[in-house]
């Protein structure tokens, strides 16, 4: 079509290439951006077969001078990461986005190592490959533009979410943290809590129950490193652990007066 | 149709004509059975409205001699209301069932109060008005043939919900009860922990906790009765809690431990 062919055309450095940015890759080649690729381990076949190149040295990924480097990295490895890139190998003016499930933690991160000329951009795809399987459209993609000197650049950079479908959601990275502490951060843990019991199907599930084992099987197809990242860096998780907990209290107190009342009745 | 004509026409009186049994009685009618009903409160309205004729007095309701009694009273309160039916006033011949949600304790209430010469069948329809609002085909229904001496009868009570279209399932009560604390409650158990916490919608919610969401709904459109009721009267419960206890500490606890490997390299 006409529009395809007139959007800009970005040169897109992916670093952490696991299940995540392999993901993102797909649907940024697709749109005929150039992906570069590099991570702790050698994904070189998965990005020859995705279209994208590999560089096991991260040295000749920053020669490469991309527009874009994206942080697709483990939330718990993202300042080591970080730390050992060669960032002056980067031209001045390269857009550092990332997309970490928490924000906080990564724009600070960014903030405090990146040389003042980079631009950021934190961003939120809230989706992964379980749940945006028929695409991404309707699906909220959160950002947050930190620092943008070239805005052309940073909207085009955005522009690869929009023109997929999904829900722009512009937030601060504080307000983010709020809120996916509540959806994903909660859901994450009801999931993993449900996993820890081993649950079956059985010959008489309901609809409800599979429901739980759906939400089992999402969860637990991402990593428990992201997990204990959703955990480890968003200072709202221990409230809301705290805030579960009462409610399983709540839930149990409440069962055990009414067992107290019949046997009251009884006596 | 030509087999719809065919099925043998029941008298079906429904004791406790809440929530469920109005909703069984739609079905029953649109069947063709001649549907009777007697509650606590007065339904006579809603009952007309259906097409059910209603008895403030459950004399007047034995009287008419009906071919099954169903009861659909909540579990709290089966067994005083068995107590109130004045049982001799009915043929000797009549089938007794019923749709509570436990089946272990119906099944021994029904034997320790009706007369040897009445029939028995414990049933469960896994479903309800939010689970079924598209109809019963597909949906579960567990039932034991406690006692029955007149088999087609029983088959022809039964036969109502197989021409629904649901998924029969012939299953002793202690079996059912040990899966349904696993399915039912648990799902009942942690619909109510999370309404406790009193979620909302955000501009940020993903799929799955759009899931945990609609589960609060489905869950709190129930009455605490029944759930108490899934609680108090079936002995698997309390396990189905400890476990998810355990769950709950076992995923806190993976958490902290991983908050301390990283302070201790921190360190
Ligand atoms: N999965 C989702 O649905 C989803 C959705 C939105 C955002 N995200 C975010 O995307 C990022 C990646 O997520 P993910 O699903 O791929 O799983 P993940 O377990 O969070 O991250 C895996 C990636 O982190 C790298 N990594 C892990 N530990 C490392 C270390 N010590 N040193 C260097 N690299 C390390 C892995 O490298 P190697 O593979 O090379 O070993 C891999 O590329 C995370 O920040 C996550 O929060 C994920
Ligand atoms: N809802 C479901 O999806 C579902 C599915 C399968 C099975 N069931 C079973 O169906 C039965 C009825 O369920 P429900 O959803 O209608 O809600 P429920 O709260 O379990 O039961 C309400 C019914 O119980 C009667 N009742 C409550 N307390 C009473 C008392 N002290 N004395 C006399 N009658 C009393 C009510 O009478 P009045 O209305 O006349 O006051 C009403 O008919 C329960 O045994 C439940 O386990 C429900």
């Amino acid at each position: 079509e006409e529009e395809e062919e007139h959007h800009q055309r970005l040169r897109i450095a992916i670093v952490g290439f696991g299940n995540y940015g392999q993901f993102l890759a797909r649907t940024f080649v697709r749109q005929g951006h150039t992906v570069l690729a590099h991570s702790r381990s050698d994904h070189s076949a998965a990005a020859s077969s995705i279209g994208a190149t590999f560089f096991p040295d991260p040295r000749d990924l920053c020669e490469c001078h991309p527009d874009v480097v994206l942080l697709a990295t483990s939330i718990l490895s993202a300042e080591d990461v970080m730390l050992s890139l060669p960032l002056h190998r980067l031209r001045r003016d390269t857009l550092f986005a990332d997309v970490l499930s928490v924000k906080e933690f990564p724009k600070k991160l960014l903030l405090d190592h990146l040389p003042r000329d980079f631009d950021i951009v934190c961003t939120h795809p809230m989706f992964g490959p379980e749940s945006a399987r028929d695409g991404w459209a309707g699906l909220p993609f959160v950002f947050d533009k930190v620092r943008v000197g070239n805005c052309a650049r940073a909207q085009a950079f955005l522009d690869i979410f929009a023109r997929e479908g999904c829900r722009m959601v512009e937030m601060p990275c504080a307000e983010h943290d709020e809120h996916a502490a509540e959806t994903q951060f909660l859901t994450h843990t009801v999931g993993r809590m449900l996993a820890m019991m081993e649950l079956k199907e059985t010959p008489i599930s309901t609809k409800g129950y599979e429901t739980l084992l759906r939400l089992v099987d999402n969860t637990c197809s991402d990593s428990f490193d992201l997990y204990n990242g959703l955990f480890m860096y968003n200072k709202n998780a221990t409230e809301l652990l705290n805030r579960l907990e009462w409610a399983m209290d709540s839930v149990k107190r409440k069962l055990f007066d009414g067992l107290h009342d019949v046997l009251r009745k009884q006596l």
